[in-house]
């Protein structure tokens, strides 16, 4: 495999984790209500000790993790420092780590953002950040092509299941000549970022080529991906997919509602899993049934 | 005037503060290269000099600053700390504070970034933050409401003038019997947010009402606010319009872009000013140059 400042490309990683261990991503999030579940202070050592368990407990059976940023951010500076220990400790771990930032903004400012999740060296520095899209999904240039030049990746928000987001990401849908709903606008973007690779670095033969730009679908979007004309197949795209458990889709869901592209789904569990803790052994055992639950679903 | 947690809403806050020192807002964007030029490191104590030297110089001309928070996080959470000090420089200085952090989520998490921007004594607090609206306007909601119940503000992505942004923010553009454009939607959702605001505080008689709901729109946008029908004239929205300067628009283009919403601009100036330091005086001459200018141009 190529590699970039030391490592092969996310997308090529992402598939050897979901390959070695399944394709389930257990989410960090330390909710208020969580961290009072686990009697923990909702502060930064409450954080740490939160973050810390959930990693330990899971880096056998997840491929990836993923920290949400605003929950740290909560605790400003203090809470921040606790995510960039998080961040080196799924390095040393080797496990992926995904910044849940959805960070967005143009030219330099953007380039900054970049700096800040996907450069070497930053204290920040994890394998993929999530990004949004209002500015333009071209306006993202910097964190991808930052990502491309360091082995990291990016996921970019497409199409959610919260209903409030149909009023920006469905917009343009069945609009004769033009280029169709934002949301099919910014997967066809992916797509080609992904094509590009595969030209650059066609990955093993024999195995299913995943690339690093990869995008947010929520998994219980329904129907909207083929109403809205989503070709999710063959944008050879990572899908994060939140929304596994305790938000309502279960893993024969994701099955039926990705189709061709759920080989490439990256299934998210949070609150599903997370509210096993404290216990170490509890919470792995959540991660495994969740991860047997895929396992007998999606394709391998 | 109505007061929430010991202060009256932004948006009056905001409107006295542009009646007393004219509608300027200096943003604070300690990019790498600004850092070299004033001989600074590229590191927190780099950015701490910068900001302090910035908000000191301003203080007395411009009606608020508007810290870039991207060129803070990529210095992890030594950089944020830089912005949780510079945030409480600004409250005893008596300038508003608009972090621009351009944030956007759903449900909890997205209450978990309102909690770090809005909160009455979380370390980030600032008078209003910037935020983007790409999982739907009423994703915001829980920033927008407690914004309202703390007297801070937001300003929602809605209309900028990279070319990229075209292809989210002008989709839906003419199609018959929608809601318009992506960009139309969110600048009637605010609208709305201003209008029941206006219903519960009317203000001062006499006075233009500001609501505390407020919008980005680029300076340099040109005809699209009528091209796709943005009706930002009844919005009673702050118009946050970046662009002023070095990035190619002048206050008499202001002026013509904004048209009947000219009085609710809050203009924002960058490189144009910040190029002129290290200097204490060369600053504060900028800014107030570039006032004067804007004085000469838009209704006071």
């Amino acid at each position: 495999m190529p590699e970039h400042a030391g490592r092969a490309p996310f997308g090529a990683r992402l598939r050897a984790a979901m390959d070695a261990r399944g394709p389930l991503c257990v989410g960090i999030d330390p909710h208020p209500g969580l961290l009072a579940a686990w009697e923990l202070n909702d502060d930064a050592a409450g954080l740490e000790r939160f973050s810390r368990t959930v990693l330990e407990a899971v880096a056998g059976t997840a491929a990836a993790v993923k920290p949400q940023v605003a929950l740290f951010e909560r605790h400003g500076s203090a809470g921040m420092a606790v995510l960039e220990r998080l961040l080196a400790d799924c390095r040393a771990a080797g496990v992926l780590s995904i910044a849940d930032a959805k960070r967005g903004d143009i030219g330099s400012t953007m380039a900054a953002y970049a700096d800040a999740w996907l450069r070497d060296g930053s204290p920040l520095a994890a394998d993929a950040v999530t990004l949004s899209p209002y500015l333009g999904f071209e306006s993202l240039r910097p964190a991808l092509d930052l990502a491309a030049a360091t082995g990291r990746g990016t996921f970019v928000l497409a199409l959610t299941s919260n209903p409030e987001g149909a009023a920006v990401q469905h917009v343009g849908a069945g609009s004769r000549g033009s280029g169709g709903s934002v949301a099919q606008r910014i997967t066809a973007a992916a797509a080609d970022e992904n094509a590009r690779e595969r030209g650059r670095y066609p990955g093993e033969s024999g195995k299913a080529f995943l690339g690093s730009t990869g995008l947010v679908v929520g998994a219980t979007v329904g129907t909207a991906i083929d109403d809205l004309g989503l070709e999710l197949a063959g944008a050879a795209a990572p899908l994060l997919a939140p929304g596994l458990g305790a938000q309502g889709a279960t893993a024969a869901d994701l099955r039926r509602t990705f189709g061709g592209a759920a080989a490439n789904v990256l299934a998210t569990s949070s609150r599903d899993i997370l509210r096993a803790g404290p216990s170490a052994s509890a919470l792995r055992a959540a991660a495994e049934r969740t991860g047997a639950e895929l396992a007998a679903e999606l394709p391998a």
